[in-house]
Parts: C-alpha cells; sequence; structure tokens
C-alpha cells in the first residue's frame, strides 16, 4: 500500500510500503477515505532531523473498516468509522474519566509502521478508539466528521478548558484550523463575543463565519492593547491559545482578564509558559493540554450529522495520497489552511 | 513610631519614623498588636539592591483601631480587626467576584511610607480591608487571627486552587509556614491523603499536627519517585506549590496526576513556569497566584475563632519590634519556620 514517510525536514515521501494489517485480537484494519495534514505535522516538518528509516505521517482520519481482530465486538467489517488522533483501550480509569489521551494502553498514530496518511492503517484497542458514525454522510459531511478526529475536537477542548460560559468574552490565539475551531467551539458553548488574533484575511473570513465578532490583525504588544481596548481594559475572561509558541502563550496570558483562564491546546514548541508572574499576580489559571478527542466525539457527532456545525469548513483544499509532499509545503507556506487528503 | 525599614539585601533596621496618619476620608489608622515576617519579606532580604531611602516592611496584622476617617462606616476606633496583605475597595467588580487582589483601587503594604512591621499603620478603604473580629481572643487564638492576614487564608487559596475535594489525594510541595498552612487547609477540606514534601523535621511534625499522612524527605527526582510511589504511579489529583522557584514548579506539575491540578501561591522568583511540555501531554491544570485573602477571612474566621483549627501553631517564635532584623536572618536562616512580632 501507499503511506506517507518523512525522512527530514522538508523531505516528506509517499512511499509503497508493507499492507496494514491486523497484529492484536483488540485491533481493527481500517481502509482510510479522508486523512489530512495537521498543523502538528508541520513542527517536524520544519525541524526534524534527517533519518534513514523515516517516520510515518498522520493521525487523523476517517474510514471503512475492512477486518476485526477476534476480540473486536462493538465495530465490524463495513463500519463507517471515525478515529481519535490517539488510540485508547476505551476501559481503563482515565477512559472512564474522559481522559483517554492518558489511557494505560493508549498511544500516537506517526510512529513505527502506522500512520494514516496512507491507504489504510492498523487501529489498536479498536473497541475503545473507533466510533461508528452510523449514518452514509455524504463529501461535505465527511469533511466535517474528519475534523471529530482532532482539529475541531481539540478546538473543543480549548474551550472547555477556558471554561467558556454563555454569555462571556472569548479571546482566541491563532488563526490556523484549530483557532478557527475554538472559534466555532466557542460559540457552540454560548460566548457573546469572541474575538480572534488573526492576520490571514481567508482564515478570519471563515472565523467570522464561525461566530467570531472581532479580529485582531495586530501582533505582540499592540496585538494586546486592542484587546483590551475591546474588552474594557481588562481582557478576556476566557482565552483559547492555539499555536504553542512562548510567544503565543505570553499573548494569551496578558490579554486573560485577572482571575480568569487560559486554555491550551496549541502543542509547545519552545517549552516554556508565561512567565509565572504574568499569571500569578493577576490568578490566571492555565488549563488543557493534548485534546481527550475520543471523549468529546460522542457531544459533538449528532450536530454534525445534522450539519448545526460545519467545522470541515477549515479544509479549503483537497489532495490525493501522491500530493501529499506538496500539501505539507502549501501549508507550510501558508497556502493552504489545512488540505484533506482522499487516499 | 518605630518602624522596620530594608536597606538592602540582609540589611534590616527598626527606626524611629513618622507617625502613621490618617490620609484620606476612607482610611483607618491602626496600632498594631500583631504582626510577623513573611517567607515572601526573605526574598528582598536576600537580593535586594541597596537604596537611599529604604522599603517599608510587613504586610500581615492584627490591630486596634485607633481613629477612622469620615467615609468609614463599617470599623470603629476601639475595634479589634485583621486586615489581609492587600488593601481593597470592597465595592469593585473584581471585589465583588472574589478576586480582590485584583480589586480597582488595591494595593500593597510594604512600600513607601506604609509598613505593618511597625507600631501603627495606615490602612487604605478601611471598609472594605479590615474585618473585625468581634470577640476578645486570648494569646494563641491571636496567633491564629494572624494567620488569616496571609498564610492561612494563602494556604487556603493553594487547597481551592489545587480543586482539592473530599476524599482525595494531594500533594503540598513546601515545608514553610504557607505549605504548613496548606496542609491544615486541604484537610479542612476533606482530603484523604495529605504528602508534604519536606526535611525538616521541626516542621514536617507540625505538618503531621495539620493533617499530613505521609511525608516525603526526598529532594528532586528520588521525591518524585517516591510520591509516585505513594500514589499507585500515578502522583496526586491535587498538588499545592507553595515556594515559587522553577525548581518547586517542576517537582508540582511531575507528581501531579495526569488530569490534576496545581495550585500554585508561591511568589514566583525565577518566573518560570513548568516547561510546557511537562503538564501538556498530561493535562496539567495551573491555577491560583495571589491569595484574595480578603474574600476568605469570613470564611475562615469562625472556625479559628472557635479553635476548630489552629494555624497560628507555625509561629515557632515571638519577637518583640526591636528584635525584628535578627528575626529576618534566623527566619533566613531557617532556625524558625515564622517568628511571631509584638510591637
Amino acid at each position: 500500500m501507499k503511506a506517507t514517510v518523512m525522512y527530514a525536514a522538508g523531505d516528506v515521501r509517499v512511499e509503497e510500503v508493507a499492507d496494514a494489517r491486523l497484529s492484536d485480537p483488540t485491533d481493527a484494519l481500517v481502509r482510510i477515505t479522508h486523512s489530512c495534514i495537521c498543523g502538528s505535522d508541520l513542527w517536524p516538518y520544519r525541524s526534524m532531523g534527517a533519518t534513514e528509516d523515516g517516520r510515518r505521517m498522520g493521525h487523523e482520519f476517517v474510514g471503512v473498516i475492512e477486518d476485526v481482530g477476534a476480540d473486536v465486538t462493538t465495530v465490524a467489517a463495513g463500519d463507517l468509522v471515525i478515529a481519535p488522533f490517539m488510540w485508547s483501550d476505551g476501559s481503563c480509569d482515565f477512559c472512564r474519566e474522559g481522559l483517554h489521551t492518558s489511557c494505560r494502553h493508549g498511544g500516537f498514530w506517526g510512529n513505527e509502521d502506522n500512520g494514516a496518511q496512507a491507504e489504510a492503517v492498523r487501529v489498536p484497542w479498536a473497541d475503545g478508539t473507533l466510533v461508528r458514525v452510523g449514518a452514509e454522510p455524504d463529501d461535505a459531511l465527511l469533511a466535517s466528521l474528519l475534523t471529530l478526529s482532532d482539529v475541531f475536537a481539540t478546538g473543543h477542548h480549548a474551550a472547555v478548558s477556558a471554561e467558556v460560559t454563555p454569555g462571556t468574552t472569548v479571546a482566541v490565539v491563532g488563526d490556523g484550523a484549530v483557532g478557527l475551531c475554538g472559534v466555532l467551539a466557542a460559540k457552540r458553548l454560548g460566548a457573546d463575543r469572541i474575538i480572534i488574533l488573526g492576520r490571514h484575511e481567508d482564515r478570519t473570513a471563515i472565523a467570522r463565519e464561525f461566530g467570531a465578532t472581532d479580529v485582531v490583525a495586530q501582533r505582540g504588544r499592540e496585538a494586546v492593547h486592542r484587546v483590551r481596548d475591546l474588552t474594557g481594559g481588562d481582557g478576556a475572561p476566557s482565552v483559547l491559545e492555539c499555536v504553542g509558541t512562548s510567544d503565543s502563550f505570553a499573548t494569551a496570558a496578558t490579554i486573560a482578564r485577572p482571575g480568569g483562564t487560559v486554555g491550551r491546546v496549541g502543542v509547545p514548541q519552545d517549552a516554556k509558559l508565561p512567565h509565572a508572574d504574568a499569571t500569578f499576580m493577576r490568578n490566571i489559571s492555565v488549563r488543557g493540554g493534548v485534546a481527550p478527542v475520543r471523549a468529546y466525539i460522542p457531544q459533538l457527532l449528532p450536530e454534525v450529522l445534522e450539519g448545526r456545525v460545519q467545522p470541515g469548513r477549515v479544509f479549503d483544499s483537497t489532495i490525493g495520497l501522491d500530493e501529499v509532499a506538496e500539501g505539507y509545503r502549501a501549508m507550510n507556506d501558508r497556502e493552504t489552511i489545512k488540505p484533506l487528503v482522499r487516499p
């Protein structure tokens, strides 16, 4: 089968690899119909050291089950399924608490011989991991279903972590696909005013569609001043950090209202949270992290199926598997927000 | 009157200064009966650059009102009062929300001409700031009342911020007076198991009195391993950070259970929160900051007056105002946990 392998920063190849196959009795084998490139894939794309064996890429997918192991009971061949970007057993204490990302048997795609920017993928702990769609959606709906695999559910985690409540004011740092989905999630949770920090007009246009009431195109200190101006001088009670750099963290902490909460889902790149001083005197909470997507899919799926939210709007391009290298380049150069991959 | 002035690191003097007096119509003038030295006073004691005019010290006190300004209505001359370590107007939006530390008119003692390691002090916004005791307590009770000014209420803020719930497991980083009060606060909130990280036996003995079930005397990685051993490998759902250094933050984040919360009240010294990576993958929340003591005093006061909690146990020495310089030295050298000052 064909699969995407990254060998070094900027070196992404689609190659013929050994077919994905069942290994454990709890596995499923899924033929991928929809995958995509994640903002987090761009970090290795920019910085990964050269490796001889390469690294399989891709962790977001929708597909059809081709086969299941002997112990799998809740999904079966022919089922259309959504996969969270991590697998989880669904039965350990952390899974029961809704923190599937800390599952006792959890793990990531995008390593060893298992990545989702490919024709097929092995799914460990299929019963715990996969969610049956239970419908026959059209193409537009499928794009939105794919966002439940990561980007919309991650935006939702940012909003939940930032403690967005009905009627509140929310600021969103980052106009990537996660930031846009954060806007949508904040709107869905009833935020009254949603300020997005972003300066790419194609993106902020979608943000407005998703519910953003204000766009702050300035950067750094000017952006902070602008958000403060928009919020009576105090900042926003809920801030969604959807980038992951020290600068974006510092901005997020600084535009939070005293006593407010930063919900952070941007994968940390340079590893520092905001200076403790920036949060200490104003009692800013910092919550969130890697999104327990599996916990959110059942909550969000009905609204997506009914078309009440359309997070699939973040996909502004569709490519074939053979075009994945070009997709990385275009996304990294901000020519596209997020490319959908049809293997 | 006599007051404490710090001129440089290690240079603390008690001097004759101009008498404290009313300035604004919302002021009260308080004759101090009980003050103390705070762990946060030790930071300038260790690092303050030399200044010609010096800095007035002290921000925790109990005293008797001597006079009030024309606009003061809720307290009067003769009242025994507790002061939080910051003043606040009691009427702005932040005060109404219980975040008195972000009061629109708030401020700190321990600057300009106003410090509480002195015979008397001017209290801005007396109606919003001061809490009448409404009783005639004995000496032991007065020591406990004084902890409501900062240290016990700050320990309580750590426990509240760390989301301590009945039956849970709590780890406390720091065996200073705040850490000890954090143990007491966690116990009061119903924690079942309380692990304190500390290696001074005089302190951990009080921690055990206050409700600690386990003492971890190791440091660094060994302490982390020990806490993990004590918690089934996972760490504690609630961690109280009561120190404020990068190391203590890193320890606190690392011993938190996935999905857990660090309640941080240690005044940040080297300004970095834990590496974002340490908290991101495990969804560790970091909450807290400077404690809105004024919000907590009314909740905690009845239990202190009834003797149900005895946070005054953290005072293991009592000195006169003339001995304050020696008190700083002894506290800095860890010869005393926290000296009570009787002007």
